[in-house]
């Protein structure tokens, strides 16, 4: 399907800039910010792929998204150089980093989907997809890991996911609807929370 | 062996809450919490796994655990919020944390024996199986890796595994034998190191 | 080819003693600096081996490199605590370190050489292989990571990298050459940096 290529261009371009973004933060070299953007854009596929380990890992097969993550980095290395960060309005990079991980998403149920386990792997792969990324990036750049914190980001994922799994394993629609409404779901969550600012409630004791 | 799968199951539940407790000291949101949990508990297992190569991830066949782990985080939460900790006695989850602890390693070294590994790697991944969930939780959460620090915490596991292999691959024991003998010897040597409070001497150099 | 197979073993050395000395600094436990080293050595190396998954991970079928990392690392315990650290020039181990770096990432392009993948892939795994381990040292005893800082690290795999892959793809050259010049190339940067204090300008935003 062509939208889902595309789809997967943009969240791979929008995952590379923030961990270019978050590397710029921690003033980083070019280099290791070139290695943070790949591993944000990439890191989540590829775990997923190591645990499913149902022939190569995506990029070594067809590596198209890792040109992609590169060409981004470089880039965004030069843009945020020279051009100033007041120019771009400041809800472009969450909106699109939203598309991205509805995406993701979408693409780690369908992979698993074509590995014949059950809906419960595949709801996690979905997951594990969408936010390994942001999770590695994160670790090595030594941040709170935003998906633990208290934001609807995980759980956007998890919601997207089991309504894709649920429709493609219970309703009997084709897997393409299925994945469709799952990021439809996991988008609309996504913009609402960014847009309402909401969060959870953080878990905590009794007193 | 039934006394495995129910002390598997054991070792499952007290890494779940282990998991959850350490997201809420470090507010995290719900799903957060759900995700700590769940790596905590199959993290050391799935790490295991992905190196020795032998199959799929063992969550991904049988995904036994793996529900163990989302239900036991579900239910820590509601009980954390709802019943004060204090009417559980303090030395209740060391406890429970070293009997999975020593169940983990057993298992870690009966899935390398079945790989044909020689006793090295056996013992190693006794102790990645024990010790990796808990690295995984302590650097997501960025916390100080536990098994890292003067505690007998990995020292347990790599004697009782050490243990465990010698009987099978010098003595001629059987696989459950020798299983049960590594248990003990784990569980006995955390035992008396939660019991007497024993730390090993930090490495340091001569000043 | 021998050359290869010392350099090697002294690579490995080079990295666990590496990992001993930042678990002396951060106060660990024997144990824990003995897994710090190991995984410190071998830790680039199976994250390579996992990605390419060609074949069981390198010390898992030959055990030499783990032996070696083990009785490294606990011999540079016991000379760390009884020798006086001030008896050891100061520009030792960062020479023996650059060594290590070099010889590593031209195992790692010549392991991904043998996979048929792409010269960009086999770049990355040689990357990978040389930085890798150090990363994972840097995460786990939560230091901040060295490769991402403004240190011509990274920068020395990948040109390195490169060469060893352009003169073999490219230029047509046999293996084993391309792979003693991509080793010089790494090692010689590496060594300009060092002994010139080079750093790259840190990545950063237009004010």
């Amino acid at each position: 399907m062509n939208y889902i290529f595309w789809c997967d261009i943009l969240g791979t371009i929008v995952f590379a800039i923030s961990g270019v973004l978050l590397a710029s933060k921690k003033e980083m070299d070019p280099i290791g910010a070139l290695v943070l953007g790949v591993i944000t854009a990439i890191g989540g596929g590829t775990i997923r792929d190591i645990i499913l380990n149902n022939g190569p890992i995506f990029w070594i097969t067809d590596s198209t998204d890792l040109w992609v993550a590169i060409i981004t980095s470089l880039f965004t290395m030069l843009i945020i150089r020279y051009c100033s960060i007041d120019m771009y309005p400041k809800w472009l990079l969450p909106i699109l980093d939203a598309i991205g991980l509805a995406v993701f998403v979408g693409i780690g149920v369908n992979k698993a989907a074509a590995c014949d386990v059950n809906g419960l792997i595949m709801i996690c792969m979905g997951v594990l997809t969408g936010v390994g990324g942001g999770i590695l990036r994160d670790v090595l750049a030594r941040d709170i890991p935003m998906v633990f914190r208290t934001d609807i980001y995980a759980t956007a994922c998890l919601i997207g996911g089991a309504v894709h799994v649920t429709c493609y394993l219970c309703l009997g629609l084709a897997l393409e609807t299925a994945n469709l409404l799952g990021i439809i779901v996991t988008l609309t969550i996504r913009l609402f929370a960014i847009y309402l600012h909401l969060k959870l409630p953080t878990v905590h004791t009794k007193k």
